[in-house]
């Protein structure tokens, strides 16, 4: 197979011990194995082939994402495979499914939100998939605001049974995955009323299609919203939309582990704390933090190894000409996204860490740290996946007119990506959240309330707010406390000025309407400084393997020293660093990038993608592209025949001038 | 058609004429109406109909683009249109197809580089479109370096013949538009060899395909490369390969206006200076510069008005809610590119001024003034591709959830507008041609060389380089010369540093390499002063109708405070403007978009895009968006059937449980 490697010299060139890496960048030893393996059995199986998806019809393209789907799921019973093999099996799968909504949504808001029996009775269920479900919030009128949905469910004491009813066409369920053509059941949020009174929204189960012939029950309407962007992408999955006339439910499938409905229709809530609900959304956001890194890091690895293999100019004496990757416009715009990847990378594992310590905080009934976790997991979904998508199609760019083709793997990568910005809470509404949590911890600095977690820098607000950076040299930006000073004073200084100009406002409401914009920056610079201190805490710690330490260190200094470049403006005008303190970070910026130069084809290996994964002719591992790039174009339909259809039609009139008489 | 109008309270509440705007944005009136006129034949073509672009396969897109052509081609004879109804006409067809190569590439290299034999031939057979022609000059190997293609076409005195050959598999012909299918002839762009001499890349008109048939002639074997970014945009269009097996063209087939090759095999260069051929570059990144400001207008009218449609949050006492273009970080996002868009037509309508003042000169064998438009259009064509494509990405994603979907028109345009900043010159090395002239500029300055066209400010270095701006308040904003004064210094300063650090280096040209990263922002900076420059000098020139002066100077000054803010680093790095003056600045923003708020509908309107144009669901004129969500989501195919196709196959063993024994 790897009978040709067109870039090993690149892989020799490497100062580190790339096996090592691959630990590090898995997490574990046992993570790499697990993911290793699932990797290679999902290449190897034939079923899960997905070249051609870029010229299937949207019908073949949804049954052929079906016959994956159940083809994955039988693996992993048959194999039994845990539910970590599991997950990684579905994501090795690359393809949007229903899988990915019923175990990622609507299995875990049960858990979440239901009671013990109706856990017992559900899971049971879902957990052997003799159910689908999906999960059914968003409206064609609301998506971002959750309060505002319409859809009701009016409790029938006569019946006891909830009729669940959209009132207009804007209170249709529109978009859940899963939804359109698959799920027989969904989690539907509704607002919940009794005695005519309105309780706000609260999730259902509700079925919605019969499990004998799988046609909608009466009552129910719903089909699919459409294409989406790309040719594959997010068309493999059946987003939905939905209507209820009046269709009846049990009382018992309102989730009741918040609040219920009592038989007489009396609304109680439950001593369970609604502060659980947050956990799982410090969960899925961290879970697509990870995501970020490893899409960032595909994207990176295609654009990486094709630098290396696209040459370009330069060529003295009939010689070879310059690898592109070696222009530094190419590695100004490459190697912080490289670098980028790994500080998702280890931002996410942080994140998973933070999980941990939420929800055993959590059970122990201690709800302190939950605001802080939440608003840090708001922010890092929000700035990792806008960093994401952007970093996607500028690295499709960086692969010139060949990244164009859907066979470069990069416009599919951006295609499917893109909802991760809107999807799970709009980037911008998230980064408002996240602002308004800083407003109000620095409006708590001077009561004496001590900031913690991601906040604690800003306990030492009085230092911050004056402190000059002492950056003399080039070198002084790998000092790990001179970088962490200059962007904790930056986000402070930010924050507390958003603080200041808000007390001018007489009503805070509208002062902070009025300074959305800057409330956003701030809150960009606090989370840029959870990623740059988590990746600086990851290299000033403990990290085995040969030279690896020292290649970690390069990429936690271009990260930082690349935002710092990009967010210039921020650091001046805050007096955080000094022009030429700015300067001499460029400086040391450029020497760092030599630095990653003959590692960085190395780099990218240490994801351990296989071909399938990536999906890329310009990123295979071989780097052998050329031949390649025809093998991929001659399956094109099109090219079936050498006269295209159509030419006797237009084409031959039109040369022949006969196109008036022609039947046009 | 428009019974409803949900933007209708928009509207009226717009401060200027909005038909006098019309004009502003057409250029003129007489532009305006052919405008306005062939964009409704086209909508009102059912020919024309794009709506099912996403569904259909790769054959039938090409099929039906076909038919499209070759009926615009129709109409354009039947109507006699004129050249500008039939440009016009082509573009509201808003698909890729052969005639774009054809009357863009193909025609032009001939009318530039053929003798007046070679044109008159030529010519007037494809004036005709008896022969279809396509621009073969991008290999497999070599796009961005011209010099380095491989094709050869040795002459063979002999048979007076040159022949044409493909020596290796990366000197195949990748990427031309209209090669794959379809054209019957191509300019080819090949490495001209006499007497075993190498004279570098010329081009030659080279028949493919068999008049008779369309099969490919003996020695040439053509295809298509396959699919591209998204599911209809550039598919639409057979993007092809070619190789050539000693393929013979009798000798006359060179494009000989420039250069030639006698009978006896010897070549000669012709007394037309070569310069001529720059000529055709300017024009052809001029109307790339006005195809970005069509092409950001669309997206941004579709985010405006959709932003005026859509609420979320905000609702008091049951009220309606907040429409999200109240937002101001929606504003801060959305209003910026607005006013881009109208910065790219400005500077569009001075680069089509330009270029007739350049054709004039050129004709007077006066070269002086090429190599600054030269540079200026490379860097416009760059700066404006980019900001174009990131800025349809932000308009999807203003639009949230229903951004993604295809239907709202965005995913299509992004993904047909992108390789704009590829095509005609990859962007990074357009903007280091541009900084190579910059930094010969700079130099030249002290030898008293005077600079001129865009960069004469540089002739004021001994100013620039050492004032302060007078900025005091916000309003001072507002004053054309202080806000150019700022780009000045900022762009001037930039140059000279970049210069400076150039001179340290004992070679040049390895000081030019490592810097490339410093240079591509010095050239960046070049260029928004121009768009900036071009802007004030319109808004300051004699504008008609009712407010509408007003509103572009709004526009005008929110483009470049924008741009302020976001380069907020080079400016104080430069020392251009103050952290105070900077915070200023961004204050006055927020003022403008406030006046803008009110005008924003009306200043989209001014586009005149009609429906069929926009292609989009939320963008349309009347603003009934929810509703036609529904019409097009019930139109896809997968919405057929009720029941799936592939229920029983997959769905229903799974739920049965039945997956094991079923045949996956
Ligand atoms: C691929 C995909 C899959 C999805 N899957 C599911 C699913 O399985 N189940 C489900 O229930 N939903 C799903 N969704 C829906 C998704 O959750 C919503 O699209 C998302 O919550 C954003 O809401 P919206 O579309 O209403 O955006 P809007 O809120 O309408 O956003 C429009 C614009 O307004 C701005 N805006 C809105 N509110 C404010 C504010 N207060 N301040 C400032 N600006 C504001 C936003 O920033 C944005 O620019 C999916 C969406 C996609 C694209
Ligand atoms: C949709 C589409 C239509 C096209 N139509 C035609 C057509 O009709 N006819 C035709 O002949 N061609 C056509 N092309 C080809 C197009 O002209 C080339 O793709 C383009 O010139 C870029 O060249 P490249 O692909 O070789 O990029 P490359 O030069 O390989 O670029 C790869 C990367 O290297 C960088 N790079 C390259 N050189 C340098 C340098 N000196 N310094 C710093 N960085 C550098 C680039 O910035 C880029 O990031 C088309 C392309 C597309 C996408």
């Amino acid at each position: 197979m790897e009978r040709v490697d067109h870039l090993a010299d690149e892989r020799n060139k490497a100062e580190f011990n790339v096996d090592d890496m691959k630990i590090v960048w898995a997490g574990s030893r046992h993570a790499f194995d697990v993911s290793n393996r699932i990797s290679r059995l999902v290449a190897n199986d034939p079923i899960f082939e997905k070249s051609k998806r870029a010229v299937m019809s949207r019908k073949e393209l949804f049954k052929n994402t079906l016959r994956k789907s159940v083809h994955a799921w039988k693996m992993i019973n048959e194999l039994r495979l845990s539910d970590e093999e599991g997950i990684k099996l579905r994501s090795f799968m690359d393809q949007p499914g229903f899988l990915d909504l019923h175990w990622r949504m609507f299995v875990p808001a049960i858990k979440g939100q239901g009671t013990e029996d109706q856990q017992h009775k559900w899971l049971s269920l879902a957990n052997k998939m003799q159910i689908i479900g999906c999960y059914a919030q968003t409206e064609l009128g609301h998506g971002s605001n959750v309060q505002g949905l319409e859809t009701t469910a009016t409790f029938d004491p006569k019946t006891d049974q909830f009729i669940i009813h959209s009132p207009t066409q804007t209170s249709s369920k529109w978009w859940p995955g899963g939804l359109g053509k698959v799920s027989t059941h969904a989690v539907v949020y509704a607002r919940l009323i009794t005695n005519g009174k309105d309780h706000g929204v609260h999730g259902f189960i509700v079925q919605l299609r019969s499990l004998d012939d799988h046609s909608p029950l009466p009552g129910i309407t719903v089909g699919d919203i459409g294409m989406k962007f790309g040719n594959g992408a997010y068309n493999s999955m059946d987003n939905g939309f939905l209507m209820f006339d009046h269709f009846r439910i049990p009382r018992d499938q309102m989730l009741m582990r918040l609040s219920k409905v009592t038989r007489e229709g009396k609304y109680v809530a439950s001593d369970v704390p609604r502060q659980l609900v947050y956990g799982t959304m410090v969960y899925v956001r961290q879970s697509i933090v990870s995501n970020a890194s490893t899409a960032l890091a595909r994207a990176v690895c295609i654009a990486t190894r094709y630098s290396a293999v696209r040459r370009q100019f330069g060529s003295q004496d009939g010689g070879m000409e310059t690898q592109v990757i070696d222009y530094k416009t190419q590695q100004n715009r490459l190697f912080p996204l490289l670098a980028s990847a790994y500080a998702f990378r280890f931002v996410g594992e942080w994140l998973k860490w933070l999980y941990t310590d939420v929800t055993q905080r959590l059970e122990a009934s201690d709800f302190a740290t939950l605001p802080e976790a939440h608003a840090c997991t708001a922010g890092l979904k929000s700035m990792t996946t806008s960093a994401t998508s952007d970093g996607i199609e500028e690295c499709r760019k960086l692969c010139g007119g060949h990244g164009y083709l859907w066979c470069s793997g990069l416009p599919e990568l951006f295609a499917v990506y893109v909802p991760a910005c809107t999807y799970e809470g709009d980037n911008v509404v998230l980064q408002l959240q996240v602002a308004r949590f800083l407003m109000k911890t620095v409006s708590q600095l001077s009561s004496g309330k001590t900031p913690s977690g991601t906040t604690a820098y800003m306990g030492r607000a009085k230092h911050l707010l004056q402190c000059r950076s002492g950056v003399r040299n080039a070198e002084d930006w790998l000092n790990p406390g001179m970088v962490l000073e200059a962007f904790e004073a930056r986000a402070l200084r930010m924050a507390v000025t958003c603080a200041n100009n808000l007390s001018k406002f007489e009503n805070q409401e509208q002062g902070f309407s009025e300074l959305l914009a800057d409330l956003v920056e701030a809150a960009t610079a606090h989370c840029q400084l959870i990623v740059v201190s988590k990746f600086i805490a990851k290299v000033e710690g403990n990290i085995e393997g040969k030279g690896v330490k020292k290649q970690l260190k390069n990429l936690c200094y271009i990260y930082a020293l690349y935002l710092l470049h990009k967010h210039l403006g921020d650091f001046l005008s805050t007096n955080s660093v000094t022009p030429e303190q700015g300067s001499l970070a460029n400086r040391q910026l450029r020497s760092l990038y030599s630095q990653v130069r003959p590692n960085a084809v190395a780099l990218v290996d240490a994801f351990d993608y296989t071909d399938h994964y990536l999906g890329s002719v310009l990123g295979r591992y071989d780097g052998n592209v050329y031949p390649k790039l025809f093998e991929e174009a001659l399956k094109d339909p099109l090219n079936d025949s050498v006269v295209p259809d159509g030419y006797h039609e237009y084409i031959r009139p039109l040369i022949k001038q006969r196109f008036r008489s022609a039947k046009l």
